[in-house]
């Protein structure tokens, strides 16, 4: 039973946290909603900010396991690689898509927290892109670009939907929810990496190579 | 001197909400730094949703304002006046960046007040959007594509660096709080507005017509 409790309290803290913010919410209010003693969020995470630091560290282990995960494709060019890792990111926002909103919006303010999640998770993401963007650069797949102010475009496209569901679905009627989203989405991301990022030539260089 | 506690209320607010959150701020806490009576407060916004109210109307109005100052370009190009937009809503974020962050970061929270301003604001925005997109369509300066999903692009775009400034500070090492940022974040949209939604034929079309 003391895992289901577990997961029952990450679980409400997620919605909660949603609802009335971090500091809206007391541990209190979170045992209410999971159904468990006061105690019990001890036990597992001491206190609020145990359970804070456990919903982002569990979080960015496995998000960057998907980035990971896709920059195994890099041997096989890095269009196709940014392509992948995109999709594994799109993929695993949807599929947790109550915690990410809570995440990145957390990840706005300025924390003991977020800069320890920064200093580790945030700088290897930084790293995986980096990469994929200079060994596409090198080949010229990709044009010649500011890695940094790239990854700025990028970051912000992979998670506006996300960290905006009420926008997208109140006012532009796109519904996140909705299993078709992600895909059409990954496909807006597509045309994004062969529009802005790609050369317009690389189609051409391997077959002159050849 | 009404008016100028009236901009220190405000200005200590938005500090206190950036750091604490709204729920971890109190109209005390507010009174404190701004230096004048809780009385104070209550006289010019009642209470803390009303200055929560007053932040969000005042910077929407000016920030609709900046979007229907670009949009009177639209009779001269689609693609100049999508840039113009953004141009003038880059330089607006950038000169308001601490009450940008805070009310990107509000923005994400399902409550009254964001309801409220998705109805009224945000659906004028997304009006303007909509006739540069459709009008660009109409005359093949722009590919033809889902002006929702592209709406989803460009604000996420549009927000990005602001809503995150800490992590573009920390990781990127790009410093939004430069004057340069925004020059160059404008011309990162610019580049992006030509490479995803404009037609790539539609330099030629008007020599051809012509």
């Amino acid at each position: 039973m003391k895992k289901n409790s577990k997961a029952a309290i990450v679980e409400a803290a997620i919605t909660l946290f949603n609802i009335n913010g971090f500091n809206g919410t007391s541990t209190r209010d979170i045992a209410n909603k999971a159904n468990v003693n006061v105690a019990n969020i001890s036990y597992h995470f001491q206190n609020k900010h145990g359970l804070l630091e456990y919903c982002f560290t569990t979080y960015y282990e496995a998000y960057l396991n998907e980035i990971e995960n896709g920059f195994l494709y890099l041997h096989e060019g890095a269009t196709l690689c940014l392509k992948k890792i995109t999709e594994n990111i799109l993929n695993y926002q949807s599929k947790n898509i109550h915690l990410t909103r809570f995440i990145l919006r957390e990840m706005s303010i300025d924390s003991q927290v977020v800069r320890e999640i920064m200093s580790t998770y945030l700088l290897k993401e930084r790293f995986y892109f980096k990469k994929v963007f200079e060994e596409g650069m090198a080949r010229k797949e990709f044009r010649s670009f500011s890695i940094n102010y790239m990854i700025i475009q990028l970051k912000g496209l992979l998670t506006m939907p996300f960290l905006n569901t009420h926008y997208i679905t109140e006012v532009l009627h796109v519904f996140p929810y909705e299993r078709y989203f992600t895909e059409k989405y990954v496909k807006e991301i597509y045309n994004w990496i062969d529009g802005v990022i790609r050369n317009e030539s690389s189609e051409r260089v391997p077959t002159l190579v050849k």
